[in-house]
């Protein structure tokens, strides 16, 4: 199985995710030129040009971070309730995470945009991040005391909040802090040049 | 189980997958006021604001449209291959759908947008449908010879497409045509009050 990734990008969480499986991978680096590290082009694997994708060992390729990680989570019977409400909670999350959250971030890292549509996605992030840190409450994690694949997409929405200068409510900050620890994304954020 | 939609909304995928399965529902309807078409507050059950929501016979509240369709879809046996490739496919493409598509367009349904950003969506969006169309190919429907899930949701991408005024691609359109001759559909679209 082969993950490509973006070095900090919303790819992160199945870096993440694969680690903390325990599924052996390689890891192939997608640089802002669409070039592999290992010399191929990115856009004749993934025509939509975006990580993360996921080469299965019989060649298919699969895209979008919801459903990469939900394959993951299925595949090593981790990181995920198997049925019942902790299952459709933390896909609900997620699949918050992965419209609204990601999608108001867009303006943000965009070059081209108005001040003033940055303000406004500044606000609206703020709001998201009041919903997530009141979604989980005291609990350890996103929805319960494990670690699922929601957690690991957080974990890179929260990053790219400190990175954006977005003030975060004080137990989604130690959250952050604490998931910074945990092995598996220390690992993830070594192969990625990041730490 | 009670489905909240706003009529023509991206809702209207869940209602359409609700009747395609056979499932018994209410239809509640929400209006641009955020109140229920039976004088309740949407904001109190969805403090997120938006459509669709559905509400399970024990009082939960699902939001999101991939996990509300996944979650009809798994309640039914019905409109997602149970494992396989092809329910990654399904999967995979609804989710292109809810967050690139539905996310591009957004700038068109704003009041306040540029013209600029305007035309920039429009140009993202024809490039996306060109997508979808290929993905499709020659099939009856979006992954294969059944309708899934992930053709409820196209279903609304092509009518907004149409009313924006964006070009499709022949067969695309077709397809569309086709779907409305559905009697899922058709049903859908004369209880939100648009045929
Ligand atoms: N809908 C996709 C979006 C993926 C995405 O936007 N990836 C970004 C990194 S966070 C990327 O690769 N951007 C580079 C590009 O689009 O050129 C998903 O949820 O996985
Ligand atoms: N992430 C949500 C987005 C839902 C959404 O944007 N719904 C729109 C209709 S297409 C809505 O209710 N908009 C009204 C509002 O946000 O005030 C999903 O995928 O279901």
């Amino acid at each position: 199985m082969i993950l490509y990734a973006s070095p900090g990008g919303c790819s992160q969480a199945s870096h993440i995710a694969l680690v903390e499986a325990g599924i052996p991978y390689t890891l192939v680096k997608v640089g802002r030129d669409k070039k592999t590290d290992d010399g191929r082009d990115f856009n004749t694997l993934n025509p939509k040009g975006y990580t993360p994708a996921l080469e299965l060992d019989d060649g298919t390729v699969l895209t979008e971070s919801l459903v990469i990680l939900s394959y993951i989570a299925d595949m090593s019977g981790r990181l995920l309730a198997k049925n019942g409400h902790e299952r459709w909670r933390a896909l609900e999350i997620l699949e918050f995470m992965t419209t609204e959250v990601h999608g108001a971030f867009r303006a943000l890292f965009r070059t081209d945009s108005a001040e003033a549509d940055k303000d406004k996605s500044r606000t609206i992030l703020a709001g998201h991040f009041g919903l997530l840190n009141g979604v989980r409450g005291e609990r350890a994690f996103l929805v319960g005391e494990q670690v699922t694949i929601a957690d690991t997409y957080l974990f890179v929405m929260l990053s790219w909040a400190a990175m954006m200068g977005i003030a975060l409510p004080e137990r989604l900050a130690a959250y952050a802090a604490r998931m910074r620890q945990m092995p598996s994304v220390t690992h993830a954020l070594v192969a990625e040049g990041l730490a």
